[in-house]
């Protein structure tokens, strides 16, 4: 029933998990593909909501099947006795305890970090919240539109002169899981000396902000308030979308040493000895100058052949791809970030991978299918029996 | 010199730290925030290329600045026989190397993984590239744009019908430098039973991949082409910025509960008894109309008034915010999300903090500034005296 998993780096861990949606469960996906042991904890009225969020493949919803995998699932009412205990026995062998509820949910259920450290001192408790455990907005609800809202991203990305526009992703989710993942191994780390648990309190907000570290730096280094750019960096030049013969191709040169080999590439060396072009200050301050003598160079060939023209230059460059033009790339097939798991009556489903590739074991070998909630009930309770 | 770190949870790990621009050193830069002893090796001309990223203050960078506190710095010429030697010195007693050359580099300068395990048998080596260590790209070079366009991100983000938007933080390099912590760290937490290091391999167009893992999904399942889609959530409604009467309100209702509680908050109860709106899948389906009925409401009041409301409702939502707007929110000051370092003649500049809180602990109550390029040189030289 498990997976063969004592190469992968994680084994032996054992993780409680209180989570649901999005944060926290994306974060037991990173430990559980990683080699832990996952016991995911579901309301019994219908489990983790995000099983009721489409699509859904024979009846079962594919945004749950997509951060679900290698977990264990059984179903446990926290305001119940009964169940309180078979929760309170995992904990006595747990190693980590991640839940993702509202600030004061826990404690309202009579879980401090006290009450649990001084029970389970080895215990690693997590807590994944909108706003974090401290702080004047910390029993405020939040979910990704919110936080991407309120922590700045939504207002540097987008058209120029456009409407912010939120990440296509929910990174406010995400960015917060792998955070916490961070700090929960972090504290792994340190219980190797201490043999204590200590408390992760992560914000998905605070995790805006650390994303956000670049235009933080510039506000505060320049006052000038960043805006949506399009496609452009924000510092570097040219480092942009521009248009060819037949579509969009987009060109990364991040230093002098490229510029000048792009420019020799595109039958321009003279441009890399122009003054204002010259540095990457000059290149940034002269943007709109640059991508119009680019673009009109670029228009002369198609994609295919500008890539490769600067493949064969070691100029970083790349097609913009759709989701499916993604999933057909032979590189990302090569790499293994594909994979293919069985939702409903056990069709497959072709979910990303995992990006942390060690050793060249690839964790996803034996990966085990999303459970269907409560589906590993019966072995739980007779493991963790009172 | 070094920080009063012992609390902090990565305390007596050593990381060398051959990286520069911004996956590698924003991986770096989360060691060194929980504790690690960072080592920067700079190449002597002119160190980390991102010292000569704009903007500037005082003639120092401050998009440097803003990821490289907490950071010793030697610059060592890699090709140079004598400097060679002190590099291999430190790493005699490093946990950790990171480097986030093009793949294929540091082999040219001898450094195979073969060779550097069966030497340092304990160390843990990291790789941080464009497409990762195998693969058929894994000589090609790539940026944060390049990897956000190949991707599918930019394909998922922008206006309904507009142009396809990078996000407007290197979410190509933070999202890599992210993984790579978790899989340095996963690799340190089996080394404590094994003794071993292992070889941790990121590349940042399979962290694309994985935090696309909304997109794929639905892609598999439904065959549509994920499509920017403004500020809308693809499978939750409402969860969306919506127009007030003086501007806007991002609102974010995941489940039924919450969507009863928003319409009583707006005194039409009954929307949430109609078949169009009664469930997520209901909802989703009639977005345009139940975004027509929820803007004819809001647009009668203004976005304060409406946050005063929804937050005694207990309904997710927020304001949308500026960098400076973020900045001076009381509630990201209080959780110790923006810190002071010194740059250039020791001018103060507010960069982002850590969102990693561990045990109540501010993992940057002593933080370093980010160094000079060779500053610590004699100091360094000494300790590693050949």
């Amino acid at each position: 029933m498990m997976r063969e998993s004592s190469q992968l780096p994680l084994a032996g861990i054992t993780v409680v998990d209180l989570t649901r949606v999005l944060a926290g469960p994306y974060c037991t996906m990173m430990l559980a593909d990683l080699g832990a042991r996952v016991i995911k904890i579901e309301n019994p009225e219908g489990g983790d909501d995000s099983r009721h969020v489409g699509p859904f493949v024979d009846g079962e919803s594919a945004y749950f099947a997509s951060i679900n995998r290698n977990k264990e699932s059984i179903a446990l009412d926290l305001k119940n006795p009964e169940d309180r205990k078979v929760l309170e026995k995992m904990l006595e062998t747990a190693d980590v305890l991640v839940e993702n509820f509202r600030a004061g949910v826990m404690e309202k259920l009579g879980y401090t970090w006290e009450g649990l450290h001084a029970r389970y001192p080895g215990l690693v408790y997590a807590s994944i919240s909108g706003f974090g455990q401290t702080g004047p907005y910390r029993n405020r609800p939040a979910y990704d539109m919110v936080v991407q809202a309120m922590g700045g991203l939504m207002s540097v990305t987008g058209e120029v002169g456009g409407n912010p526009a939120r990440v296509g992703v929910s990174i406010g989710d995400i960015g917060a899981g792998l955070y916490a993942t961070i700090g929960i191994q972090s504290v792994l780390l340190k219980r190797v000396h201490t043999g204590l648990g200590e408390r992760v309190d992560i914000s998905m907000l605070d995790c805006q902000v650390a994303l956000l570290e670049n235009p933080i730096a510039r506000y505060s280094a320049t006052g000038t308030v960043p805006k949506p750019l399009g496609t452009r960096h924000p510092s570097i030049t040219p480092f942009d979308m521009f248009a060819t013969q037949d579509g969009f191709i987009v060109v990364a040169v991040g230093n002098d040493t490229l510029f000048a080999k792009l420019c020799d590439a595109l039958g321009h060396a003279e441009w890399a000895g122009e003054a204002r072009f010259a540095t990457v200050l000059a290149r940034n301050e002269n943007h709109v100058e640059l991508k119009a003598c680019l673009e009109k160079r670029l228009t002369d060939a198609t994609t295919a052949e500008w890539e490769a023209v600067l493949e064969s230059a070691g100029v970083p460059h790349g097609p913009l791809n759709s989701v499916p033009q993604l999933m057909q790339n032979p590189h990302v097939e090569a790499r293994g970030m594909l994979i293919d798991i069985g939702i409903g009556q056990g069709k497959p489903l072709r979910i990303a991978g995992n990006p942390v590739k060690i050793g060249g074991v690839d964790t996803l070998t034996n990966v085990r299918n999303p459970p269907s909630l409560d589906q590993d009930r019966d072995r739980l309770l007779a493991e963790f029996k009172l």
